[in-house]
């Protein structure tokens, strides 16, 4: 089953204590549609701009990622700048160039508006509500968002949240958009805002997901080396939504199943540089940092080494 | 089977935004002394002032908490004063007065050198040294210990870690001590420094336990109210080792299950001030959170609400 993502395409130049990229791929619907792509079909919304090289979309192609909705406008792309510190949880924008983005609307071209998945990635919440608007009669919508928009657009944005079913934020913008600094109180603050599922990223610290009648709590995959933490949540996100899409099934148990899946996916991004690791991987990778999800969390039927 | 504790007993003054107490009963040895008694017998070694009063030490008899070790010199019992921001992870300590605890030399009871099951909670490496030549042939030794020690008393503290299976620590003592920004590897580095078992507690991110061979991930209990984060990491370490104790295991199934049972009475401990919520805690109130723990963590095997 496929899923129609929009957001963001873009050239990032990133700085951590580990080395330096200038102008890579990046952008939140280039990890999340990559990342889905090992799980199902992906239909891609978004806008670069006539600088974007067509290696970059021969390798989106090349993960089966349907580009009838990438729109070439007049300029340049979208481009971040970014560092980040020992604290990798955290990053410093340095800059921020909207170019085409700044004009964008999104267009879906035919059938898109059959889409049964759909993941809203950090836009102008205007422009989610806009395909929200387009797309007929959805399975399940996901929306991520971020502070920007909490503090800019946060009417938009809650008109957006009251039509989502599942929430993907950082913990200190559910903080911000709950105005509560318990995580568990701000969780249900925000269920009462529509999404019926919270999904909280930690960072290095993982995931903690929020419904009525459930928590549950998945630590990130402890490495040895994170290179650029760039792109974890949308690969997260892209792994999450590409499971569920991939077992159409919505239910508690494959939501939890879908967040490790995520979690192992945003794991291997921040191994590398913009999506380098992702070009590499395979799907028995993927089968095998599962299994080792599982023997991370794991206390009780387990057998002595 | 019995666990020897030595450490320090105290007067803590704790603010949070939450509240305000003054003069209330704390200390490590004190939160990990009841924290254990829920599941073995333990026998405490420290100092307290003359102006101990009764109605503590009557209470950590009711536990069956063994005092013979438990030493009253002339002055003051050892003050802790500090105060939480809503950040509830971090203490600032606002002063510090040892009294009796400056001069205090551990001394064992008839018998306790025999001890089995030793945990040196966070004093003086030096202190924690000597109780160790004290002992005779313990099964398993656990440590603490703080920035301060790993500061100030560096050398003291690695001879202790050369001698001790387990060692619990926090996050940015584990880098401190380590002096590695990436907690896999501090991991490794202290390993290399004798225990056999790092834990490392990241307070509300809960506790990550790293072998040779083997990375456990534990969450901490999710809560709507966090009251106080006094004595977490002592309660904690109080239900580890005393499931570890209580079962006579040490391998890495048991290992996991007592980390849980340790952040289970953590959990209840950060419920109230002081040892509060303990004074009223039942062990089917544990075990009914640790089912809870159980559902909080799983991903597989589910069965759907």
């Amino acid at each position: 089953m496929s899923i129609l993502v929009v957001g963001s395409v873009a050239f990032d130049s990133v700085e951590t204590p580990f080395g330096k990229v200038e102008e890579v791929l990046g952008g939140s619907a280039t990890y999340f549609s990559t990342s889905a792509s090992f799980f199902t079909d992906v239909r891609l919304v978004a806008v670069v701009g006539e600088d974007f090289p067509p290696e970059h979309l021969n390798f989106l192609r090349s993960r089966n990622i349907d580009l009838a909705g990438l729109q070439v406008s007049a300029g340049a792309t979208f481009r971040w700048q970014g560092r980040y510190g020992f604290d990798l949880n955290e990053a410093h924008t340095l800059d921020t160039r909207l170019n085409v983005l700044e004009s964008f609307r999104p267009e879906l071209p035919e059938g898109y508006e059959e889409a049964e998945y759909v993941f809203l990635a950090n836009i102008d919440p205007e422009l989610q509500l806009d395909v929200l608007k387009k797309v007929r009669r959805p399975r399940l919508i996901a929306c991520d968002t971020m502070n920007f928009w909490i503090e800019g657009k946060r009417e938009a944005l809650l008109k957006t949240l009251r039509n989502v079913d599942i929430f993907l934020l950082n913990e200190g913008e559910a903080r911000q958009l709950a105005a509560e600094p318990n995580l568990i109180k701000a969780a249900r603050i925000i269920l009462a805002m529509g999404p019926r599922t919270v999904v909280i990223k930690r960072g290095e610290y993982g995931v903690l997901m929020v419904t009525e009648h459930a928590i549950f709590s998945a630590p990130a995959y402890p490495l040895e080396s994170v290179f650029d933490p760039t792109g974890a949540g949308d690969t997260f996100a892209g792994g999450f939504m590409g499971y569920l899409a991939a077992t159409r099934d919505e239910g508690d148990a494959a939501v939890r199943k879908a967040i490790v899946f995520g979690s192992v996916m945003a794991s291997f991004t921040v191994e590398d540089f913009s999506l380098e690791r992702l070009r590499t991987l395979s799907y028995p990778q993927i089968e095998e940092r599962y299994r080792k999800f599982k023997l991370l969390t794991e206390f009780e039927g387990i057998e002595e080494v």
